[in-house]
């Protein structure tokens, strides 16, 4: 079992990554002794590992309770977030309780924010079953729901207090979400550490084979990378911008084919793209280093190009990412592997990025 | 005017207390200059103070979006708080935007709960119109909404930037509305200073006849006392519950009858009553002080007691009170003027107290 601290001060926190731990772990059975425990999950991940997390919880809990929602981003809304406040508040859930997350992002986040928000604030626990949630969501405490304008516009920063990423639960998981989490495990390469890029290059095959221990060290790696960004800067201010490398296209692509069409990851891959395009077109990226980048995401097997739409709806599209200062997107541009920078564009190279990357 | 300073590290933020505030200040100038700013209030007070608090705003800000609610309890739910991100996200608000709240402890609490979970947490300065809100919700950044099952169980902390705390606003608040800010004022005296208990009680009649100079030394005082609470426990860890004196009856007797049919203050105002008798059967206060503390809430014209329920329906509806363990209620009890604390209490004196301070 690999072990890595994310360390906030009085919100530090452990990620175990490893085989068997939704069967249980003593810091879970620790955080889980003699308090009132919920466990949120969703209707594809109940079926296949909520009985084992049960037998796990349940010689510790006072009491237990389980929520399970319809699966995909469609769930992270207002109406999921009050139908866990409502078992929550039935079971006289109080604000010693501890929720548990069972599941991908979309459970992680509306978790976390359900958490961050119970009676002001209570303790919660990631167990991610998705690649995308192993690698991204488990780390920096970023929690939140959509709203018809705009993805995760409603949120809160709240840290988990353990995280377990158990890689026997990838083995599960569809082939779409595998290259979306492929996708993060791709970026954190690219922004931050030229050495794990190529370790992620080589290592392609064994990833899309699920190899136990390809996946184990990359959600560490991805994990490391993430963890020492947030630790840099938790609450957003400026360097941890860095990791929504692609994300300003995604989330566009995202919002305008409505949520849940594209997998999260496959539409930052044809973000990453586009996002390497621009770099290159603005004179920061060498034209290659574009286009190796570009050449690992179609190996990851996602999309390389967003939908076919006019500038225009992008750029409407783009105009409410939180990265907008006045309604002016800017956009995360790598100047080489493994470093990364924050800052507006002309329009000209935008619209060529968008005309030569989409459709 | 009045300035006090609440010191809460990075988050320490000024109050200041005086006539002619929302005509402008300088403090608020500074705050707004330059940014997207949004004024939420009520349909009661918008026609008394908006276009004043408007034309103080309007040089400074970049943008100006002003929403206006319902007016009372009802507008404390999920569903108003969608309405003010629909005017934010229509408008373009980034994360640099500034909220302010213009009204009482309901606008108060929603724009401050809007804030922190608006794209994860944006600036908001409190412009308090009542009572109630100058004394209580204007110190210590406690933001919620309401849930069918219980009061503010939705929230975070979430401190402002500055208070602006206009005793000129006090003019036009219905007499029992103040009456309801005043059960706060003698609560504040109750647990924390027995000479301030003994200010407010000499200058009842003052404050009743809305003196400026007794209600701007009323809510200074109070201030200060919440304050010095607030900055030795932030979170609710543990001092801070002794400012829910009152208030676990309190928020039953809310939650009972349908918020908004009692205001928060009356209901504290019979809550105090209810905790003062509770306190004497379990042998902690004199009862002569019980009884001047009733009397203190009978002179601010206040109700004594609670509904005529059984006092099965009460336990019931304090099992969900957010200081309650596994569902027991706590309560904060007095020992003597000025000293308050928290702790469980047998069911014969609770059952007692019932009985004698209700129906």
């Amino acid at each position: 079992m690999r072990e890595l601290k994310v360390a906030l001060d009085e919100r530090a926190y452990p990620i175990l990554i490893g085989s068997g731990l939704v069967s249980g772990h003593d810091a879970l059975a620790r955080l889980a002794a003699g308090r009132m425990v919920a466990v949120v999950t969703d209707a594809v991940v109940a079926p296949l590992y909520l009985s084992t997390l049960r037998v796990a919880l349940q010689p510790h809990a006072a009491a237990l309770v389980e929520v399970v929602l319809p699966a995909g981003e469609a769930s992270k809304t207002w109406a999921s977030l009050d139908r866990i406040v409502d078992a929550l508040l039935a079971a006289h859930f109080d604000r010693g309780s501890l929720l548990v997350a069972l599941g991908g992002g979309v459970v992680g986040d509306l978790t976390g924010f359900a958490a961050a928000v119970y009676q002001r604030g209570v303790d919660y626990v990631q167990v991610p079953t998705t690649l995308l949630a192993q690698v991204d969501s488990s780390v920096g405490g970023k929690t939140a729901i959509n709203h018809p304008l705009g993805k995760n516009m409603i949120g809160a920063f709240h840290q988990p207090r353990l995280v377990l990423a158990d890689v026997d639960t990838l083995r599960t998981l569809p082939q779409r979400e595998l290259s979306a989490g492929l996708a993060e495990v791709i970026k954190h390469g690219a922004i931050a550490d030229p050495s794990y890029f190529d370790d992620v290059e080589r290592g392609m095959g064994r990833l899309l084979e699920r190899d136990a221990e390809a996946l184990a060290r990359a959600v560490e790696g991805s994990c490391r990378i993430k963890a020492s960004v947030v630790e840099r800067d938790e609450r957003e201010g400026g360097l941890r911008a860095i990791l929504n490398f692609g994300h300003t296209f995604g989330h566009a692509i995202e919002a305008g084919l409505g949520y849940g069409q594209w997998l999260h990851g496959e539409a930052v891959g044809a973000g990453m793209v586009m996002a390497a395009d621009l770099s290159s077109r603005v004179g920061l990226l060498e034209p290659a280093v574009a286009r190796r980048l570009t050449g690992l995401i179609a190996a990851a097997r996602l999309p390389g190009r967003g939908p076919a739409w006019p500038a225009q709806r992008y750029l409407e599209l783009m105009s409410v990412d939180k990265k907008a200062e006045r309604g002016t997107p800017r956009f995360v541009l790598l100047e080489r592997l493994g470093s990364a920078l924050l800052r507006r564009v002309d329009d000209a190279p935008l619209r060529a990025t968008l005309a030569a990357c989409s459709g």
